[in-house]
């Protein structure tokens, strides 16, 4: 039975969907809610409450609660752009692996400007320790014995159950479990191409998408892609004409590296044009939950009504990488990715699933988002600063509304050449020809701001200042 | 710093393997190594424990303590052949998945004759849960912080430390940790092959193996393999003078399904030939230390003195299934198994990787191995005498020395319609043509002995021989 602060919270949701409260507007005060309601005045803060937790309003002490406006990408020129050449033609992949070697993720106590990983103060690490040990204590047997996919069904019911956060909706049965958002993008692929076919993606785009396009011995295309708003559908489009593309695989909210978070038009047209093409997209989707105001914004998946989505995501960026779960919405490839998950590995550990499965049901994990979202906005902000500080000038930047890497262009830039400087002093960058398949954007490198921004972080970019500095000079 | 007790153990460790004590020997009193090494009767119970420990050692109540004889699978005319027509020919593969869902893994709860797992009486459970909890309380950061290959530090140390049980050398920067040894199995073969490829088989071999071939769009050569000594080395040396053969793929130690098990001398003589032909070898050695007595036999990757074996085992057959811990000693297929493993999913949990370490390096490990393996044993053997009970005079069934598994044939059986039959009563059985690429030994099934024997087991078994002989008297 939902609790009367629940309804009355719906009740104002449905309100500020409907627009009748727009972005800005005060919302109703706890007096104004007691007596419309005639409830105590503990049920009308609670309702109130509740909205926060939803990330519709905020507090401002002393005024009252608002409705929360969306944070924008800030729009500027000074935003590095895609660079692509016209003939958009398919090509094969040279692997990017040689520079993944200096990302800095060997040492999880250290702070790294490198390798997208986030500190331990904004996972869930004590409730989430918690969690597991209790698992195991109440389901000892289900804990330890093989799992077999499509996963736990009390993980899939809670992931089901949260969907329309990301405007989906999905039964337990369309989730599979899967070892990371990483695995669920490695099966999504392999589930849709053969080994020689080509595969459409953004530009820049993830390292790790190409490399397991490149591990597949896939070909493919790169298609420019807005800062702000992600892929260019106009490209896209050409580019499904001229070729025959096996799939299309992007990151849908506040991408790896740019931060671009597609519109819900986009999202709309896009898979609309794939349905017509019958053409699968594989969406990388483990930053929507990242959103520093407002709402999360909706999946692809959320606007797919003939099952071409494969929805791959994670609680790797907001709970715990370290658990390794992750999951997928195959749509109608569903049982090529259920099979593939058992000839990779059978199963994905089964303690950790129901640890998640509790943490979401209980309400806590809407609770962690809404305490680590301001604290990663915050983080993007500092790191901004401190570009604007210690980079050269005409340095470029994105102002991303979630995620936690900024995408910066240094003109003159040799960033492979940086990379290797930093490296030799402990400070590890993403170089940009790690994001392409061509080997762009040399000029380009992208930092992580998964952590507190500290007196070393500064240190470290002062000392990349002068290391560009230096560089540019030569 | 070595302790006394160990110190005794070692050296008559050392003269059991140098043959001054043989197998049935008794070995000395704990009066005899009082005085022999001047320690206290405490010191020289402990020493002989530890040889208990080590399976080199029998305690006969009342009489003393003895060296262990080896178990051998009782040589007879009366065990299943393999069968593959001479020709030996490559061939596409039909995969087996159709045949996998009746295999009784649904329910942890619930004893299965069909898939090859065991009872939670078998497993960790009570070590587990402990040492996990202790991992994340003690290494909090750690444990949910983003692990990369090749895994944890702590569990390779430990896996290296124990290698010499299974006669292999091994530093812990040759081992990759897997999300089990299906993984293992998965990544090494994708590290040695492309699409298109030939594999050499045995026959039969564990589906699990097939259905990553064919999932890879690998071709097969099925070799005989013997069910008491395992692939027969002139009919490989034969098909590797044919074929293009990219690899070949074994279990090792106690096969799935046979219950085989190479002679060293087989091994020894196996590693000459593939390292001649520069053709590697996937080792599943997942049985290995459920040995029912004796030592545990060694691995191929002992043998292996060019680094064309990849090993691979895990603990899932005798700690947890659901923890997904399994690791890969690739040799000289290091880099490609380690960047596989990165690019299929990053990395396996790491809490379970901490956990697993602390109780192998406790030695509780090899104290569990002591309780379980005559426990096996018995469940293997409580099996047999239902088999001879209940099924056919004529039926045929191996006796294996190590495993949890029978494999059976019934002159006449057709066990694919005898699959579908007592899945409908509840019974679930793995039809022989799932460990086939040719479909091959329809009147054959293997049989799980995984759970102790009940009541319940044996009313099974009684429902499996009617429906047996109502199915040859039609």
């Amino acid at each position: 039975m939902t609790a009367l602060y629940e309804t009355i919270a719906d009740h104002i949701t449905e309100q500020i969907r409907s627009g009748v409260y727009a972005p800005g507007d005060r919302l109703p005060s706890v007096r104004r809610i007691k007596s419309d309601h005639g409830v105590s005045a503990s049920t009308a803060v609670e309702a109130l409450r509740l909205l926060l937790d939803r990330n519709l309003a905020v507090n401002r002490p002393r005024s009252g609660y608002f409705v929360a406006k969306p944070r924008q990408s800030k729009p500027t020129r000074r935003v590095p752009q895609s660079r692509v050449d016209r003939s958009m033609q398919a090509r094969d992949l040279r692997t990017p692996l040689s520079l993944r070697l200096n990302l800095g993720i060997g040492n999880p106590q250290r702070p790294t400007l490198g390798a997208a990983v986030q500190g331990p103060e904004l996972m869930a690490v004590t409730a989430m320790n918690r969690l597991v040990s209790q698992a195991m204590r109440l389901n000892p047997v289900e804990s330890h014995s093989y799992d077999a996919p499509p996963g736990s069904p009390d993980l899939r019911r809670a992931l089901a159950r949260r969907a329309p956060a990301a405007g989906m909706e999905v039964a337990p049965e369309e989730i599979v479990i899967t070892s990371g958002a990483k695995e669920a993008v490695y099966l999504s692929i392999r589930a849709v191409t053969r080994p020689g076919d080509t595969v459409a993606i953004e530009s820049p785009a993830y390292y790790a998408l190409l490399e397991v396009l490149a591990s597949l011995q896939l070909k493919v295309v790169e298609i420019p892609a807005d800062p702000n708003r992600g892929i260019d559908l106009d490209s896209l489009a050409g580019v499904l004409d001229r070729h025959r593309i096996a799939a299309v695989a992007l990151v849908s909210n506040f991408s790896n590296p740019t931060g671009s978070c597609m519109t819900d038009e986009d999202k709309a047209t896009l898979t609309s044009l794939l349905a017509r093409k019958r053409v699968p997209l594989v969406e990388d989707d483990v930053y929507g939950d990242l959103a520093f105001e407002g709402h999360r914004p909706k999946a692809i998946k959320a606007f797919d009504r003939d099952g071409w989505v494969l929805h791959c995501s994670s609680h790797s960026k907001t709970v715990s990488p370290g658990m390794r779960i992750g999951w997928c919405v195959p749509g109608r490839f569903l049982n090529q990715v259920e099979h593939l998950k058992l000839v990779v590995n059978q199963a994905t550990a089964t303690a950790p699933q129901l640890a998640l499965a509790s943490f979401l049901d209980s309400g806590r994990f809407e609770r962690h988002l809404r305490r680590i979202r301001p604290l990663f906005a915050r983080q993007v902000d500092d790191m901004i600063a401190a570009v604007e500080r210690h980079l050269p000038s005409d340095t470029r930047h994105t102002s991303p509304a979630g995620g936690h890497v900024l995408w910066l262009q240094v003109p003159g830039l040799d960033s492979l050449a940086l990379y290797e400087e930093a490296a030799s002093r402990g400070i590890h960058i993403a170089p940009g020809p790690l994001f392409s398949a061509g080997r762009r954007y040399l000029d380009c490198l992208r930092l992580n701001c998964g952590f507190a921004f500290t007196d070393e972080t500064d240190a470290q970019m002062a000392a990349l200042g002068e290391l560009i500095t230096r560089q540019l000079d030569r």
